[in-house]
């Protein structure tokens, strides 16, 4: 495996095992064990051959990826060897009939696009997950601050006073609406099948039945279309994942530069260390939480740039979406997981406030904050079920 | 005016008029005119002084945009001097009151993030309005070619056989897609109310009341939340750009690619010349259509980095903003309607898409695409009203 | 790309100067006036003939751009519609031989590429100015700061005792680097010369030494090659353009964080104000200038994209090159000028940086930074001539 | 990032062995022996615990990356935990003066700054020799069809007669000119030298003298400065390789056109297949080399993004160059591997060639391509040792 020495750093490992070789090779064979159990619900394949599909999808999901990979190069995706290996398996214990019926009708891109659905929706599931974590450890911030007076700034420089619950519902609202979008997103996730040359040719008349089928055997959405060379399900991903990264960066910058030894109104349960100084205090957190969601807005470019893809299939813009879209749910997936270990163990130090907002004398009257504690109630209201 | 010389290319002409100085300016002073409206509807106003400031906001609208762009160099934005201005001009007319009640409450952001969303949000009814009528040009030529064979090419090699009228809904579905994924972030754009500290405290207790009457008085929505900190209706907006230029970049390549020499089945109605060679038929308006679709990856990207400003304002991330939000308006608006004029006139050539297709000799039998027919009558009843 | 609006807010007005419509359209001409001398010393065209040219030139260089906009669109570029131009405006003077030799043997990118590259070579010059500016001023800094102790943050956590001047010497180093590797890339900036198809026929045997002519009648370099299709004149250029920018905002980052209220260490000269709050002291130039520097990676990812065009002209990149090269000089000039400003009045709170340091009290003992000054001394022999 | 299953398919393979866990690990160890060498010939280390020191690194070099990772998240970078093992490791055998000069006098960043640039150095070892191979297979191809004639494509349209070795020379200087950048760029990679704040302090007044014999000892560059905070020698590299991606991708690109069913003048040697056709003959080589340097502009942006690090250590931006680098050199690697795959077993079609070009009738004399050959020479002289 290649760079497991950042995983922890970055907060990936849990959508690392959502993505990696292991969880793409299941994807890819649950999707053509459900493909065959589509075509027969619509009885274009036998049953038995759908069951001996499924049992050799099973038995070669366990596949090195090294040696796939090596057998992907010739034809430059992992589909082309993998259905030669369950064709192989299948003939070798002389199931003809379902060696014949594997990837039925379908092309490479149906099993791919689909498997890296697959793959999307289970990532986006951690990613949420942690979303909402991230979510209610700033609405317990918000409530408990309602009333903690602080220094607003703008431009870096003191401005006026306003509450850390104020803030926390700015935070909140960045990162409840990039978890909503994400689910939104993630339910439209659809299945991809199109065949060759994605008119649905080889499944004509059935072709629409198994798709729907398709969808549902693999809780996916049906697309109503072909989408080989219409890349919008991608492009709105990768649109909604490089919002999450924003919205996450926004609240790990915010703690990084509270946290600040001159400032010192935040500071991380665990703060991390040197190597050369043994007082140091890193808010190290929020710091690679930063640094994970950093890596976004230009795979998020990446993968706009490759949503013009050639004709009916791209010539190199499709494949050039697999590493940049596993990435980008890798690390907003880490900067999710960061931050919420970052706010887990926040400890906000109310004195430090009030003795920083003392600077702005007389400027305001820090004992009428009803206006924020106003916005707090209002977003805990949203909030509540 | 700093680059006139491109717009025609690039088809900016129509967003640049809907996001010059002049249309800034005047979304400017549209915001402060509503802001003393919406006032007046709490209460916090007197009718008369917004009237007054109505009546500066028209006097002033005419500025002009050098002299404003010297005079916000020293506060960095250009409404402190509109603010200053407007004061000027109803102190100079002894409206004291009106003078006063200027700005009442808010802070520059306030008043340019709205005004940016005007913008944007009339920007968007150019490019929505465009990509309309591409859909209708392509909708037209899918029917039209519901049964016309030609080759599918995957990887840019000829696979098996489909209809020009399927490409055409593949073409079809992005743009629509595009096209209503605008109109639903268009109607969500946000009026911006927060005052310096982003607690609405210089409006307390009728915030929340001003802010719902600033949206209604501008037609934008009331975000019920102050978002100086929390860029998300900025980075969704970009996001849906990027995706509408991933889908108008896909259709203006598929066109050069088919117009190329060798495979003549597509020709623009106004083919380019060249200053060197007399017998060029470049498919001018696909490649720029191209070029503009091909400056938002990146510009995406910048708003994305952009989306997390420092604590309650960035300092330098919300300024970011400016330029990239307006090119990517522009550029998206240019792909559109530099594809709409190639879509408009665009011929098919029949007999050369059938000629293509023999190569594929006897792989496929083109008399039989019914499949494909059946993916145009589904993808034209979607689009039925 | 049109706005004088937020001209003086990024900075960029003197580089809008050297890059504006006039500017090129000026350069185009130069380059068609520099085409005909060439020939003309390679015996080519007669010397009367060329003359005419050169009047010709000069005559229609204030051609409005809005008119030379609308005369692109049908061919995609400008060239087309001047050449067009310069050939009725000789011909309406009978100077048929000069009408003929216009443009002799080149192809509208000769011309164009040719252009941006004087338009770019222009604009380096007022980028690099203003480096050196900034250079200076740091190097100033760093002298009479060599001494002074200030605390050292990593992780943006007080770390150990350095020197103000000391981190001078960092943002020295990086700006003069900045400065240096543009000025290489400056003076290698090339003609293009190469034809309708890149093989420069129509000058044969001529080519090479019209080529040559050409780069020295424009004080640019001879490519020893056609660069049409290897756009690494470009993509080098942008890469030295985002490196200037992220030294440019690393500089102007740290102000900004250095002159945070509760830190207080730098104040700029002039500070920006508040349209709601009269006691603001914004760094609103080092704000202004990381805002300009933030435009720099998506434009240099635009820029990179383009550089790997179709064949022998690119069918879409060559043209998305134009207002992403344009966009970025404008930029990092901005951020250059506007960082000047900023360094220029930059104040140095002394007290404030011991104060600060006395918070890591008795762990450094501050008396004691020779190594500090070692470097100062050694980074300012390194500038020294 | 971790993925084995597309290394293949992106030829990635011998980068990755170059920037993998191990590969990391090993650049950590060998940075840590070598400071301590270095401090050994300055003096301030006596040998034996230098040579201690050295068998440590040796015996930890293999530690499970896992392990290490967890090991690394609470203080965010791998170099802590890796010293604390170092110390452990001598403490345990009771070599007390080794175990207090490990990492003497340097900060994390000093170490994995200078492993991260051994690995650079090491990857684009593998970079270059693959872009020098596709250099020659491509003076080959000009030197073979010097004088084959075919059409020129300009906006993808036939223009006039070129030759495919004058193709050829536009491809072989893009791809030379990348590996003379790069090569320049690895020369001048340098070792990080400046303790915990930058300063040298805790190896004044040898700490300059420390530095060189650093670099001496790992065959990389003398800095002449503390670079923790001008991240200039990243940015650099980044826009080399920016700018080799571009390069890679036009030759891929061009490949992949001239590739196309319709045209037929390029195929490769052993076309790629498809898990639906069996006729198919994908330019896969060429197309994942286009998809592996289609992951560049992105990658290079958010390195430049990261360019302006927060005073004496970014806090994040610094954590953020680590996966983005290593993505960047491990793709770029790619695509020069599969393009010399590519490049190796190209067939030209002369014939195809002469029937594209014939359907230009009559505007060209393709019996007179002097021209053409005239580059396709002084581009093999410039070549020639």
């Amino acid at each position: 495996v290649s760079s497991q020495l950042f995983d922890g750093v970055f907060g990936t490992t849990a959508v690392v095992a959502a993505t990696d070789d292991a969880a793409i090779i299941d994807a890819l064979c649950e999707a053509e064990t459900a493909l065959a159990r589509a075509c027969t619900r619509a009885g274009v394949i036998e049953l038995p051959a759908a069951l001996e599909i499924a049992a050799a999808c099973d038995a070669v999901r366990r596949t090195d990826p090294a040696d796939l990979a090596r057998r992907s190069v010739s034809g430059g995706n992992p589909v082309i060897p993998l259905v030669a290996q369950l064709r192989g398996y299948l003939d070798e214990r002389d199931a003809r009939d379902a060696a014949r019926a594997v990837h039925f009708g379908a092309t490479s891109q149906d099993i791919l696009d689909t498997a890296l659905m697959l793959v999307a929706s289970r990532a986006l599931g951690v990613i949420v997950a942690d979303l909402a974590e991230c979510g209610s450890a700033i609405a317990r911030l918000a409530a408990e601050h309602r009333d903690t007076p602080m220094s607003a700034r703008t431009l870096l420089q003191q401005a006026v006073a306003t509450s850390f619950g104020a803030l926390a519902t700015v935070w909140g609202t960045g990162i409840d609406g990039a978890a909503s979008r994400l689910r939104t997103v993630r339910d439209a996730l659809p299945v991809q099948l199109g065949g060759a040359a994605g008119t649905l040719a080889p499944l004509h008349p059935h072709g629409l039945a198994i798709r729907a089928a398709f969808a549902d055997e693999l809780d996916l959405a049906d697309p109503q279309r072909v989408w080989h060379g219409d890349r919008t399900p991608i492009t709105e991903l990768a649109g909604a994942l490089g919002s999450a990264a924003a919205a996450l960066g926004k609240v790990a910058g915010d703690i990084v530069l509270l946290a600040q030894s001159e400032v010192g109104e935040l500071r991380e349960g665990a703060p991390g260390g040197s190597s050369s100084m043994a007082h140091k205090q890193n808010a190290i957190a929020a710091v690679t939480a930063r640094a994970a969601a950093a890596q976004a807005p230009g795979l998020v470019a990446t993968l706009l740039a490759a949503g013009s893809p050639e004709l009916q299939r791209g010539a190199g813009s499709w494949h050039a979406e697999w590493p940049a879209l596993i990435a980008l749910l890798r690390f907003v997936g880490g900067a999710a997981s960061r931050l919420w270990v970052c706010l887990g163990g926040l400890s906000v130090d109310v004195e430090a406030m009030r003795a920083n907002l003392a600077r702005l004398d007389g400027s305001v009257d820090i004992d009428d904050l009803g206006h924020a504690a106003d916005l707090v109630d209002r977003y805990l209201e949203r909030r509540a079920p």
